[in-house]
């Protein structure tokens, strides 16, 4: 039995708030048990200077926390003037995961920004942000689509979870923040509806992992991702989960 | 008539959401119209070096924003590396209004650290963030007061609006983002129960404004602040209401 | 009787040495009591990103202090690596003072910037740098009009002071360091030669003011800024003072 | 047949050169083809703050590249006044790694710096980093042990190398420059000498993988990590691997 | 003849006038030609951590320039958040400098800090800094040695002037800003009242000099320099010179 | 007899290893004794705005050192987010150096990037990444002048040492790191191949030096110079020799 009473292979309770912003194109709240991302999708109308007049978009993220999304009170990145290693590996792991499964030819040459506030933090924030990413991304390249401005570009589902190996050699999903800090071995895996990785980054803390717990691990994973695209499929309503399925036939 | 329908002394509808978040000492959710702003309070048991040894407690505030709780997105101050002067100003603003209601010697060498995050923004977040300050900090520190760890250290209520002279002459309050990048006076003013001026800052934006001006300015303001007071007493609740009024009457 | 000898409404002794330095296009220093300001006024032919094509010319100003301009050594802004927030305070008020009374349409695509470089200071290092910045940038930009390259665009005069509550609740006029930093109340005020306020920074320290308090406040400033504008025009001499109070008329 | 001649699971030729310096305790020059890094081991007595009295070590790295290890220059991250998002993942993975085959507590107080200049770049700079890495810091720790400061720590070899999926499907080992620019799946593999994982990263790039797919990137990273200890066995010299494989034994 | 109407070894106008400011310990104001430079001299009562304990003191300047000292408006430094080369490298050469003419030893664990603050620049900014730093620090020294503090520790004058060699192949004394943006030979000497060198920094704009040229060159300083001791002394009043004379002679 | 057992005016061994690395355009790895220092000479098709349309090219440099190329470890400058002013001084030094001896308009609108990273320190790192640098960049403007793109540009030979007084007032050439540490006087003297000065720094250590000890310095200097520019030629080779050589006769 876990720390809260879950099944090993048991995810906290998802729920997605969507349209949760007036101003951005495309908003979640997405909980995870007791975390709690903002995830907003802002449109602009041109690609950074490496990219131009290739035709091609762009999608970037960035990824912060309220100060005192944790138990103890975080000193801002704007006041001690930059941005902390972890933050700026967040932020690249999100956005290139997104890229994964986007037809950037299809946006034209266009940037997809994508902002995670975390406002509540208990473990997961990076998977959550993910989460919750695709689908403000989606709504808001959607509702792009709708206007004719691009064609609609989701190939696919976008979720992510983590798995650990506790210090008793438990293999666990969707681990919360007095699991994550005390694992041996933590995993984030990030998958497509269609069942393919597109970043697997897996982590001995003082500690190594074999290939059978490899294999455990990312079954643990895929267990709970299916679920994950359920919520995604019920936050995003039948018109457009019909487009991506769709696209997921081609 | 206002462009979204008020009265021109009507303020936008309150919503303040106590406790909002699991791990600040005290948070709110507070709603003016379409601003929305999470506002925590952490407490720390160290005062800052230039305090120490005063057996005195301080109160600081810092302020952001998200980058999407704007009609267009901004830069993330961690990104560009240094806060403008804009949050400067403000967060000042909030962290010396604060202090003036409190006893910070009852405090003891404990910083009181306010946080206040704008997740969606329509005119009118210092103001709000003010408001919601004190109903955070004031939770915090009764709990605190209530562990016996410091006396009950709330002197008055505090709350903040903003007034304004529209293009048209019509003296304005609480006004919103359309209203106030059109008006030719803004001013903030912040005031404790007893109807006392903690701040007033009046600012004529290439433009000025008179004395009868002036007072016709304060005056709707006091009308705002009075509503303000009532939200914050029901946020509260009776029992800490009743340890502001006793403190007052001294 | 105040610790320099002065009466409540007494101004400290004010000389204005215009042209002072050889290569800004306006300069002054000026000094009030021990407080002394090197103020100058560049002109640039462009304006800021945001404000291009509009036809219409801006007004910047940056603040500074010698190290040693205060009674113990400053660290140097340029040393921290950023500016404070005092600092960032003041040279926003001074740039958005300055431009309640110039006709930014006649400048055309020009931004002036003041410089406000305070070498010895005493209390009311801000006040004394608007009052100086009007004189010096008056100085440029009549010399750019008589130059044909733009028309006279002063409207009326602009002056600053501070007043305060002491804690013996006297209210006094100008306040030096040694009143300031123990005052309870301390209010700066910005007017134009025509009595209009331009702004007003009311603020308690760790206190409160009443209504009555605000009213005794204003009258107190307004006998010193009269003062201030007689300075100001004799500093300007009578040929540029009757272009001002020509455009005043209108 | 790839770009270079080399067979699909063939990897670059290895060479490592220690002693590279004459001041630091432990230093290597390692070529993995045209990629040739200085990694050096600095011996500091104290910990960080966040470990100090826990009677533990602590490992560090810190990753650069010289502007004109590639094709074109690279502006300084000095000069830029920040470090990339890409150094910081590099420089927290390779101490993350170091970590997990060194008993800390053997250590005592003391941190390990590590330092991984890139003086040429071809690709596999980071994997590149990690086996020279483990080389310089097992010199220093021996030559520590030898004058009896600590126990001898090193529980096991590490090396790590990189896999990808080319754009014509094929699975190769120990990508060069031409390769991973074009690969559309990229792995990097971190292993111990017993074949146990330490860090597993794989990232589809605007493409994703199958479950097929990483069982073959694995394998082809098993083959060129066992030559990858061979040649960090021939480095450290008999004795050393005689204390390294007495450990790995327990 | 000279763009100014000078002979080529003859000094632009000298003042130096002492006790400028009323808070640093000592303070000038020196003006050589149009080059008008606010030295002062700060006593701080600890030293920088890598001298602690030697018993010794220490002295280190900062320069900087008002952004209106020049003929175009220089960005503040602090605004940019760095400190150019430029500066860096002067305020190195100043406190170098004077380092070299006080007996440390005498100092204690004190630090002088040297500001030097350029109002109007017309070419020699450094050396005039050095020149009046040297005045400013001996005042603020001799009041220190007069409160028994310390004994008077200065062992000699120290001035700094500059020569140059013009395109015309003419060696000059003292270059204003025009000679010395066009000179293709730049030298920096600075020299203790028994000439001494304590500084010599000669630089090729695009250029070479000989051996020849060289001896020409430190001619010309020694003449300005006996005159700059001169008007040092004059400044200084009697009884300080008598007190470094003394010295002198040891 | 000297420390390490060289004669007074004796250079220490000098290797200049040319195409070093595979990238540059040109590059070379030179010790002087225990100093290794890596040059490179990048070639940009652009020079810096303010050069823009004047048809001259333009010579850049930057220093580093890895943070352990010295006895105890330096933190990185990428890390401290700021160049020191030691470095910002050499990079300044090495730049003006290299351009006094290249015929900057027959580079046309290009700028030469030279980096100095010293990877091993042992005093001297400044004139050793002088006499690199000349001939990376030598090198490099070489080939690009066999490529018909420019005409050969380089006007003489160009190298650097350093001389100075040790404690017991003994004259020294080329002075290594315990040397150097010791001085009263160091003095660095940048030369062209005819035997003149491009640069000469002498800096007193708290300490002075008289006309006879300048003159016995640049003695020394010279007899070292003399040495260093065969090595340059040896490492050139015949060919580029052989065109300098012409130059230098016009």
């Amino acid at each position: 039995m876990r720390v809260d009473g879950r099944e090993p292979l048991q995810l906290r309770p998802i729920h997605i708030e969507t349209n949760y912003l007036m101003h951005p194109e495309g908003s979640v709240l997405i909980s995870v048990g007791d975390t709690k991302v903002i995830c907003t999708a802002s449109i602009e109308d041109r690609v950074p200077n490496f990219m131009r007049g290739e035709g091609k978009g762009w999608i970037t993220a960035e990824y912060s926390m309220l100060p005192r999304a944790t138990e103890s009170r975080n000193i801002r990145e704007s006041s001690k003037g930059k941005v902390s290693g972890r933050t700026m590996e967040i932020q690249r792991l999100i956005g290139r995961a997104l890229r994964a499964i986007v037809d950037l030819s299809a946006l034209g040459e266009k940037t997809v920004w994508i902002d995670c506030d975390v406002i509540q933090a208990d473990g997961g924030t990076r998977t959550a942000s993910i989460t919750g990413a695709f689908v403000a991304m989606t709504l808001a390249l959607n509702s792009l689509s709708e206007k004719k401005a691009i064609k609609f570009p989701i190939n696919d589902y976008l979720a992510a979870t983590s798995v650990g190996i506790l210090k008793n050699n438990q293999t666990v999903l969707d681990l919360n923040y007095a699991e994550d800090s005390k694992a041996q071995v933590d995993m984030n895996v990030v998958m497509t509806g269609n069942g393919e990785f597109v970043e697997l980054q897996g982590t001995g803390e003082e500690a190594t992992f074999s290939y059978e717990q490899l294999q455990e691990l990312l079954h643990a994973a895929q267990e709970g991702l299916i679920e994950l695209f359920e919520q995604q499929k019920m936050a995003l309503g039948e018109e457009i989960v019909k487009k991506i399925d769709e696209r997921r036939k081609k």
